[in-house]
């Protein structure tokens, strides 16, 4: 009995030309991590269902991968009282009766959960990085997974907008690494807020974020109207009116921003921020374009001052990075004043954008310098300590596993893309040498079976 | 509403520290794998139960995670077809009503599917390795998970034995480079079956090959008594004594074997395969102790040819790694004559291996090398290019965010092991100087702000 094999639908396998390309992207965003202190951590793929429900809006919970409790998991379970009275079943409670587990939906909870759990042990301000799958049981599409990598670095336990700064170094490094032209765009939550109560409409604070937004696309016009359809009065839409037509440099902008949010403290709180982060960006030397953008909104219910958005110039595509400053992720859990900020990078978006804009360096796949051709078990013999003697020196070396046709050996290496093919016969071996094609030039060498500083130097032309 | 965090029995998490030493082990045996031309591929957590189940025996189906499937998952089951007369659940029938998926046992069927669904795009022999985790509800135990990582290396798509040397070759590296004595014991499915069709009792292989394996324990009239109390005769005992005499060098015991095996072609073959293997392995020059050992069984109903399993020499724990040759493990998914090779490391073993004798590198962590402190606004402006310089040259260097006491700023670099800390107060700005300290031997040195080569050679003291 054969079965047709699949995968469920949302989730992928990622073969080795793959792999080679997103350990491309997630050792060089390691290696920037790490050059500024970061340290990684693992959480397990479940978690308890009582720290994940919650956390994410309504929608959030129905997406949650839930585990079905092992051993015996329904007895005990009084189905009936799932039942409501139209015969239909209360889904989520039956859910939760069934479950006690589920898949992790993001890194920033299961880091939360962490960094509460073991507070004990951490030295704050806290600064870690997590790279692991999660899962969301969203519709599958073009682009959105059921199972993706997340790729976080946050730093927990200071108030400090030095770290907010390293965030943007980190962004400026990676991508520079990665050769991905990229602004940033930053805002702040206390601005929105502001900006809201500048108005006098403190609780829509979504409304005139997203109105903001659409002013490139719609027009001066189109927005005052919008806000004016979400219920603001002639009076609100004329205050925010000098945002909408903010221009100049940074400064000037801030300053017509200080006008209109005279009067919200939060506002000019937020305002003092945006001036302190971008005067750490000058110090520090930053090249990268950053940008105020105050229609930014990421994350708003989430997010307390910065926030972050990375956007690709030369590849059409949505954000590719994001995050911000939270003054109480760890509040839910038990532990207060844990103010932190964080950048999540987007692994398979610039996945798509190195590959779109063709930017992988070549030679990335793991695949051997060179292949010993497998003549007969006698000359297998021979090459086998001169294949030891050049893994030993670095090499990658494979000899090939079964005597037979050329042809066939050939083929594996063009393949596979190996380089160099060696053939070693029995005249070889009596003279105790080796002999090395390179494929591509067709040029072809004989050394001393000893001489692996020889061959190394003739692999060099290509390396 | 607070809660009190914890995670699923079974699962951990991994703190900096756990993660730079399990780093390290992956990394050596990843670089391994790669030398040998082994490469990467990653598969989904989640596969269809269809794919899992039966695969792992009845004892493994119920080990299985399963995943509620998404949207309702209650609505349509007919709840009452599941019900038993007695009116208890038929719990396995249910459970595969109400999920489709799990999360994978192993990393082994998920090979063999991947194998299948992809092997138009495969050139063969196709030789990858695999680490991820892997998730089992077995009753949790010290040194038993439910989460735990594999590392699985694996070829498939030839029946050469120079694919058994090559896992041999890697077994040597990884514990080389590791610093771990070893020993490497090897067996072959087709001698045990071949004993077992000598004696004439063909169906009892596990029997015989369970009592062989106590001789050591509890020697030969015990083990012969064992024999016979599972049934077989005073004869069939008879043919197996010699086998419990073995004695001498390689080549005796297998002759000696011969003789037993002389009416099992089986039997006979897989001494063939024996002496065949190794004469590779004493081709190639390998040093790593390797031993024949008749009553080793590992995955018995599994292999088809080699077996192999690693044991430490210098610390008591079972076996560190282990594997074999399978004829049809691509055959459940329809695609037949696919004989492959693999070793699994493990990684939770070979943790507790180095870390009880004391093996993991000093310096693991992924702290910085230098922390400069932070004395006021300006004293951090100056710094933060220097810090820049200093990444760029590879030194990964922390700026402590808040200004503040010196004590705090101290005690941090001391608690993340951070050796060098820096720090620059207004004088040395005005001066275009930076003093770095050497927390370990109290050296202290001032180098002027852009002689970053100087100040690399200042760290190179204890790099």
């Amino acid at each position: 009995m054969s079965q047709k094999p699949g995968i469920p639908k949302g989730t992928r396998d990622f073969n080795p030309e793959q792999m080679a390309r997103r350990n491309y992207i997630f050792e060089t965003i390691k290696g920037v991590f790490r050059s500024f202190g970061y340290a990684q951590i693992e959480t397990p793929a479940m978690e308890n269902l009582s720290t994940l429900l919650g956390k994410y809006g309504e929608e959030g919970d129905k997406l949650l991968f839930r585990v079905l409790n092992s051993g015996d998991p329904f007895s005990g379970v009084d189905f009936g009282s799932f039942r409501t009275e139209d015969g239909s079943w209360r889904s989520a409670a039956l859910s939760s009766a069934l479950c006690e587990k589920g898949l992790r939906y993001d890194l920033t909870v299961p880091f939360a959960r962490f960094v509460v759990q073991h507070q004990g042990e951490l030295s704050f301000p806290f600064k870690r990085f997590q790279i692991q799958p999660v899962w969301r049981a969203d519709r599958p599409q073009k682009g959105r997974y059921r199972e993706f990598y997340q790729c976080d670095v946050d730093a927990i336990g200071s108030r400090s907008q030095m770290l907010e700064l390293e965030l943007v170094q980190m962004v400026e490094e990676v991508f520079r690494k990665l050769d991905i032209r990229v602004v940033l765009k930053v805002n702040n939550r206390k601005v929105l807020t502001g900006l809201a109560e500048a108005c006098g409409f403190p609780e829509r604070v979504v409304d005139i974020t997203v109105a903001i937004d659409k002013l490139d696309k719609i027009g001066l016009d189109a927005v005052k109207e919008e806000m004016l359809s979400k219920g603001l009065t002639p009076e609100a839409v004329a205050v925010l009116e000098p945002v909408l037509l903010l221009q100049g440099s940074f400064e000037e902008k801030i300053s017509a921003m200080r006008r209109v949010l005279s009067g919200s403290e939060t506002g000019l709180r937020g305002l003092d921020e945006l001036e302190e982060l971008f005067g750490f960006i000058a110090s520090a030397g930053v090249t990268l374009p950053v940008e105020m953008d105050l229609s930014l909104a990421r994350g708003l219910n989430y997010y307390t001052g910065a926030i972050f958005e990375v956007k690709a110039l030369d590849w059409q595509i949505g954000s590719i990075s994001g995050g911000g400053r939270y003054d109480n992720l760890t509040g839910i859990f038990g532990l207060k004043d844990m103010s932190g900020v964080g950048i999540s990078f987007g692994a398979d978006r610039i996945y798509d954008v190195l590959e779109g804009l063709g930017k992988f360096p070549s030679g990335l796949s793991s695949s051997a310098t060179l292949l010993f051709a497998n003549m007969d078990a006698e000359s297998a013999a021979y090459v086998l300590p001169i294949a030891s003697a050049l893994r030993a020196k670095g090499v990658c070396t494979e000899v090939y596993p079964e005597s037979g046709k050329l042809k066939k050996q050939f083929d594996y290496a063009a393949r596979k893309g190996i380089p160099f093919i060696s053939i070693c016969g029995s005249s070889e071996a009596a003279e105790g040498k080796v002999n090395i094609k390179n494929l591509a030039s067709g040029e072809q060498k004989s050394f001393d079976a000893g001489d692996t500083d020889g061959i190394l130097d003739f692999f060099s032309y290509i390396a």
